[in-house]
């Protein structure tokens, strides 16, 4: 039976393509046996008190697992010193903000790929350079929606203007930009967001952008809030209660901070003050990797807990400090405080998750609960322009 | 400084809103002392004995971790008998296809949040009853394009007729339905595609759906293939290079097997060889939940690692039987296993990560390889489907 040719031609690429990158490094040939026989190479996990070692505040330069990170002198203000040194060596890094990777002073261009976006054939310092926010969250209309009331906030709006789709031509990521505020999608999920975080932090690198905050926008269900309540995150916490990120890399885990920004919570906290027209905390957030069985819901297709072990667990995650559960929090705090880039994540409670796993208030209600965050944080945007124009 | 109001309007929900289940079970109250002190509740990880016990083949009431999962008794045609035995206890589970969850009973409607989708207003058997195969894919432009593809290739095909994406009120995931074959967008990574797959799987079992084969079609890095090659999944790994799906369930460590339809497999496998038109293949496929770190490439914000590090490590993948890696098939595989869904993972290679990180391709040929998964199972489609006509 054959193939008909003639629909072929509607299949359509899903992914941008990328170019060879003439200049890579020749790679060394590997030879191995083929076998099908799997190997029991264990994960290597850090112990606990190494990792609270690690933990340990103004330790700039951190080693984790095997490996030897060094993030850059931060100067207070988001702008690097000239030179970067690793603290615990001694030795200069001479690299630039946001990104650790020497691997890319090596390469002729940069192809962000799921963006779309190329080194080579962008101006990314014209096109990016005067960026000084980036707001994520997970859905491309929220974000071209948040796009849209950012402009009209900053009194850039132009009446009956299209913003248009920076990554147009793939349908990963969307990406708005309005004068110096760019509003991204992340998608669901800890490795969506992962991967557009490693392209965005180096689109900031490549455009030689300073001073940049980075605020996630999301909604989320509480814990023992009223629903609607704007939780600022104090630091993201993983499943079991710690406040962690673990990831694995060349097949050993890695323990990374989720520490965030004290100071920018706290002027985010006084944002809600100002508004005074919701509830605005600051408190831990668990970021789970399911949103089902990873967050004790009752309605997934496969449940094997009751309700009274869904309460245990989630007034375990409240004696934890816990007010929230998202799904992209850790590894944006840890990404984040590796690019010493300041950063927030600001969600609004839909439910509380104490009470149900789903949703009783009205349509109009819950559309309003999802625009406390962006409201908050182009309160914040508006505030920290017009300071600096005044100064 | 007020907030304009004028704007607000413009910001748009960014996930579907629930309704309350009003038959929903009165949750016991949860009073807990308010504190910020984080706990150190140590994550209990099934030891790797236990997990291989686990893992022997056709034990279908598996004993994980705390929790027991009572598969339903598969009679090897997908339709599941009358009655589900726990044969580890013997106890009759007396539940539906493919759902696992006692509490779904007890649910007046069920709201599949993520697909805008309410058992309360749509006809499910009506609107879903008929579908026998699914496919998925990370990108909505793709299962769009998938879904007029399999139009073409079994004559349902109406000239300029536009298919309706039957999410189309959310962004998170778009589903198109073609005769009996459903196309279904699941994201990135495997939260994402978790999330969508619990709510597919209750789909199907509220549409009381019966012999459905599920594929999942996407792309990935080659290990030692030449770019192009399809890899059918025998197994997926993770990135330790070990047979199976860990997730946290109420804090716990919970392993789940990846196994997945050997026979499907093998039937793909000769539809490539019918086809001729390139090279198809089964192995191991490695799963990992980082597109730059966790998959040793060495062109993200940030790396640790040398090019000798990355390459060790992809030998050591090849050696444990591993061709290609991608970001999805490991839950895939679980969630499908625990569903006795036939399931399968068809990727094409888009290039040998031993040999770069970046697409030496051109367009045009990049292109092509990405219809290839899509040119296999279509046939398989069409070919079942022929079958059944004449038997």
């Amino acid at each position: 039976m054959g193939v008909s040719r003639r629909r072929i031609r509607n299949l359509q690429p899903a992914r941008p393509l990328r170019r060879l990158n003439i200049n890579q490094e020749k790679h060394r040939e590997v030879v191995a046996e083929r076998s099908d026989k799997t190997t029991d190479t264990p994960t290597n996990t850090i112990s606990e008190k190494k990792f609270y070692e690690i933990l340990k505040p103004q330790s700039q330069c951190q080693s984790l697992a095997k490996t030897e990170y060094c993030p850059r002198v931060f100067n207070g203000t988001n702008k690097m010193a000239s030179g970067f040194a690793d603290e615990k060596n001694g030795k200069k890094c001479g690299r630039s903000p946001f990104v650790n990777n020497p691997h890319l002073d090596s390469m002729k261009e940069d192809i962000l790929y799921h963006f779309n976006l190329n080194t080579g054939t962008l101006n990314f310092p014209a096109k990016f350079g005067d960026v000084k926010f980036v707001c994520v969250g997970g859905s491309p209309w929220r974000m071209k929606s948040f796009a849209e009331y950012i402009a009209g906030e900053l009194g850039l709006a132009v009446p009956n203007a299209e913003y248009p789709n920076i990554c147009e031509s793939t349908d990963r990521y969307a990406m708005y930009k309005v004068g110096p505020v760019l509003s991204v999608s992340h998608g669901m999920g800890i490795p969506s967001i992962s991967i557009m975080l490693h392209e965005l932090i180096k689109l900031l690198y490549h455009a030689r952008c300073t001073d940049v905050t980075i605020v996630r926008l999301g909604t989320s269900g509480g814990i023992g809030l009223h629903p609607g309540t704007v939780v600022i995150t104090k630091q993201p916490m993983d499943a079991t209660f710690l406040p962690r990120f673990e990831q694995v890399i060349l097949g050993k885990s890695v323990v990374r901070s989720t520490e965030l920004d004290g100071d920018l919570a706290e002027e985010l906290l006084q944002c809600g003050k100002d508004l005074a027209e919701f509830d605005t905390v600051i408190a831990n957030t668990m970021c789970t990797l399911d949103f089902y069985e990873g967050q004790a819901r009752l309605d997934g297709a496969f449940c094997s807990y009751t309700e009274e072990d869904k309460q245990n667990y989630l007034a375990k995650a409240y004696a934890a400090g816990v007010r929230n559960i998202e799904m992209e929090s850790s590894v944006f705090a840890a990404m984040c405080k590796l690019s010493n880039l300041r950063a927030a994540v600001v969600c609004v409670t839909l439910l509380d998750r104490q009470k149900g796993d789903q949703l009783s208030s009205s349509h109009d209600v819950l559309h309003s609960y999802q625009q406390r965050p962006q409201i908050l944080v182009g309160h914040y945007i508006k505030k920290k322009l017009n300071a600096s124009k005044k100064s």
